[in-house]
């Protein structure tokens, strides 16, 4: 038997696009001699739709869609995920449900039984989870069909669910199994899912094609590297990261094992590359071509223009200098240079004029008091309004360019720095995006030497460094690390050797930040702890703080 | 038996303080004559701790209160809500628990089964579903106690659970039924949890205590109206809302029935009073005085104002007005007049000569193209500068003036209007605004006639009116309603009779400008579907837009 796995980037919502991506991979299949085209999970509505599977009129369309699929399933099978009502009262009204389309009609549906509710997943939200677990059967092959998490509760050292679902299927004897998934990237999940899926293989002994998607929603990224595992347990193939791609497996080939094509897995290339796509999607989705943002000389913003003129070109992406009575000569002169190599276009917009007519207004309020936080915010947030200003009037997004270690800690200005449609960086630590600065410059300066060696300073206030008001970065990251991934708490992380006034003072300055970052455009989630929808803290709290 | 019901107000996070106030709680149960006294669902850590119950150090503490609870459960005994962790390795790693502690001891733990995960609620993100159901013995009564949702898959015509709690512990014939809750307001709330809890006791013929939390956590407000219940199905005594309160009912008298206090229940007044609720928490809870907030000498400003000095005093809220070359004379008139009627400081900054400096330092790049959106939201966001200028210089807190109806439709400017700590608004209809205007006046002018009656403008272009972009209100707001509150499709709600390019034109609105929502402040939920935690849309979707 003949499979084809049609790693594609669908949109939520999008319902009339995704089909007609599929019906064109559904032919695209066939020519390559596929008898069975596999989707990913959702692939109808797109993944997460989130709400908007409370609104029928959205499940009718999902409907449709299946409905549509079922009669272009002509000399050839379709496996597809698609929502699906739950006919029974009593719980949740949908199914995550994996459809089997095979001459017109649909012959199967198997709903999703592992419901991840944890992060960024509020699948528990929506779903009802499968209690029924059913083989299909096709040309002559039992087919364990199941959907992204039904495979995860094995190979863990702490499982997050009371059933394994091919537990279930086993007894019926399936010849393989075929799992449709919407598995969103990390720098890390790659070697996870092979793990995982490797767990499963070991365990069941047959082999597996599994199908993720590809591309950006909103802040998720999904990374495709779609598999085909051996009986054995060796990868015969993983398909290529970012791409979309229908390929077609022959599953005796797949049996015999032998083969072994496999991504390399490097951290900061992966990040690379997964910002690349995620600031491509978000502009492509909504419909827009051109990046704005402030290029203060220093290295957040350097990469983010990078990753930028990567993602869109870079007669898409323009820069603003904005210049302050506390900006440094090598400021503007490391922007310009960096505008310079990547053939952005940039302008100035020196800032000290708005500024003291804000203090002439502020004049008769502020008299007496001596400048302070308050001043400093002035001016990130006179740049923020200008490159509002210019996206308003131009019709391009404005990129934010805070790092994780700076939006962790609050040291940032809400509607000054911290404005923007999309945070490229707020899931890279500081120490990260270094690691990213020399990774662009490796084949040829891109990013200035300057932008990269000196020290990070904010300049809102006369010889201003970071690290007068914070650890060094290598030390702050680390206990952030420790904190927001690990979750791990003061005295797990004093044990571990770190300074107690210090990391007491980094886990008090998390805490009290979090109204900033409610406030925060969406986050480019590469770590398996991101800020925004995965991570859920009460603004008023008293925990730590 | 004699039950105190100890109606509190914790905070998430803060062990110590919810702990020394359960202590006081019962020593005045004590005094009462209490034989038990029952504090609310996860009372010690605060309810909803969200994510921080990922953290072993919090679970940890909240074991230390328990156990410092129960070395004070000396002469009488207490029913607290407390995360307890779960032995086996499979499933998640804790439960929302119910601890009855007697003589000084854990003497028996009663999980929650029906884990709410839907709108504001995660409770599957953490906990594991009891599976498990035993009644307590205490004095020879049987007690069967249970959390908040494990009553509440009764007496709906949609059950979400396929279990129902109480229906387990019958067979052990418990006497009366003890449910600990943390139940949020909504202002259609009250009349639910009694219809609730009526068709549980009508069904198991059994007198209920029902202890429910007080108090704003961030978003999300709880207004107590703790309930006795009498076997026949009357209410006994319904607590006051917004109050914290320690009262000691006896279980015989509760069964005799006869006794019939209930509070009342008007949507404006109800609003009115959570709305005041949720500002005194936030900034009581944050340990902040003193708010500031942009007068326009529209509705929307003036409303909040009035709710900040009842909240706050009127000698902690100060208004800035801020008019520019667009605002007509009555509107510095009329929040002049608002001020003066409040009491409250304010101050007049003129936002032309700010305006024009940014007019200049973007002259070069704006040239040749016409005043637009751009200028307007400048004057929007130089308004929300200075009021955030003068809250960093002086430690206040900006409250947010946009009400839901453009909050909806994203009639506001990001890091303009749309700044502030908290969202005073965000969950009341234009519509319902002006009621509460129209409220707040009844004993005498607060809020200036004209503030009610005038058209209401932006004023960020001349003769501006929001008709002039926006359906009327009280078309929009029911246009909005159905689709936000009861989500219904187009389809649906063009079938109500409402016009459809306005049912279409108003849905893309609310769909596209999730971008803006998502960097709103917090929104005081006083709906049953509020902008914010509790609804999830993608930013990037293709869904009605």
């Amino acid at each position: 038997m003949k499979i084809a796995i049609a790693q594609l980037n669908f949109f939520v919502g999008d319902f009339d696009g995704n089909l007609a991506k599929m019906l064109k991979a559904v032919e695209e299949a066939k020519s390559q001699g596929a008898d069975l085209v596999a989707f990913p999970e959702l692939a109808t509505c797109g993944y997460p739709p989130r709400d908007f599977l409370e609104f029928d009129d959205f499940i009718r369309r999902a409907e449709r869609s299946v409905q549509l699929l079922a009669e272009a399933a002509q000399g050839i099978a379709i496996a597809v995920g698609s929502p699906s009502r739950n006919p029974v009262i009593e719980g949740k009204d949908l199914f995550n449900s994996a459809y089997f389309l095979e001459d017109g009609k649909i012959k199967h549906v198997q709903h999703k039984a592992l419901l991840p509710t944890y992060d960024v997943f509020d699948e528990y939200r929506y779903f009802e989870p499968a209690k029924e677990f059913k083989v299909v059967e096709f040309k002559g092959q039992k087919i364990a069909l199941s959907i992204c998490e039904d495979l995860w509760n094995l190979g863990n050292e702490n499982p997050l669910y009371t059933v394994v679902p091919m537990d279930e299927m086993m007894p019926q004897k399936p010849d393989f199994i075929l799992n449709l998934s919407a598995s969103p990237f990390t720098y890390k999940h790659a070697k996870e899912r092979i793990r995982v899926l490797k767990a499963n293989v070991q365990r069941y002994k047959l082999p597996m094609i599994y199908c993720n998607q590809i591309g950006s929603q909103t802040e998720i990224i999904f990374d495709g590297g779609s598999l085909v595992v051996s009986p054995d347990g060796t990868i015969f193939e993983e398909m290529p990261y970012w791409q979309e791609m229908v390929k077609t497996f022959d599953l005796d080939t797949v049996v015999k094992g032998g083969q072994n094509v496999e991504q390399v897995k490097e951290k900061i290339p992966l990040i690379h590359d997964a910002l690349v796509l995620g600031i491509r999607d978000y502009f492509g989705k909504l419909g827009f071509k051109q990046a704005i943002l402030g290029l203060s000389g220093g290295i957040d913003s350097a990469v983010v223009a990078v990753l930028a003129a990567r993602a869109l070109g870079e007669d898409n992406v323009r820069g603003l200098l904005m210049p302050s009575q506390f900006s440094s000569d090598h400021s503007v002169n490391d922007a310009r240079e960096l505008a310079i190599n990547l053939g952005m276009q940039y302008d100035i917009v020196p800032i000290e004029p708005v500024f003291n007519s804000y203090m002439t207004a502020l004049e008769p309020h502020f008299w007496g008091h001596s400048f302070n936080i308050a001043e400093e915010n002035i001016q990130a947030r006179i740049r923020g309004m200008l490159v509002m200003a210019i996206s308003n009037k131009f019709g391009n997004i404005v990129l934010n360019t805070t790092n994780k270690s700076e939006m962790a800690v609050g040291y940032g200005t809400l509607y000054g720095d911290m404005c923007g449609g999309l945070s490229v960086l707020a899931d890279v630590y500081k120490t990260e995006v270094f690691e990213l600065a020399r990774y662009m410059n490796k084949d040829g300066i891109v990013i200035p030497e300057n932008t990269i060696t000196k020290p990070p300073s904010a300049e809102l206030r006369p010889n201003q460094k970071d690290s007068d008001s914070l650890p060094e970065y290598d030390i702050l990251d680390a206990i952030l690390y420790q904190y927001i991934e690990k979750r791990q708490g003061p005295t797990e992380i004093i044990a571990m050797g770190f300074d107690e006034k210090t990391v007491r003072r980094a886990l008090r300055l998390v805490n009290i930040n979090e109204f900033k970052r409610h406030q925060a455009a969406p986050v480019l989630r590469v770590s398996p702890k991101a800020f925004g929808v995965g991570r859920r803290i009460p603004i008023v709290g008293k925990y730590l703080s």
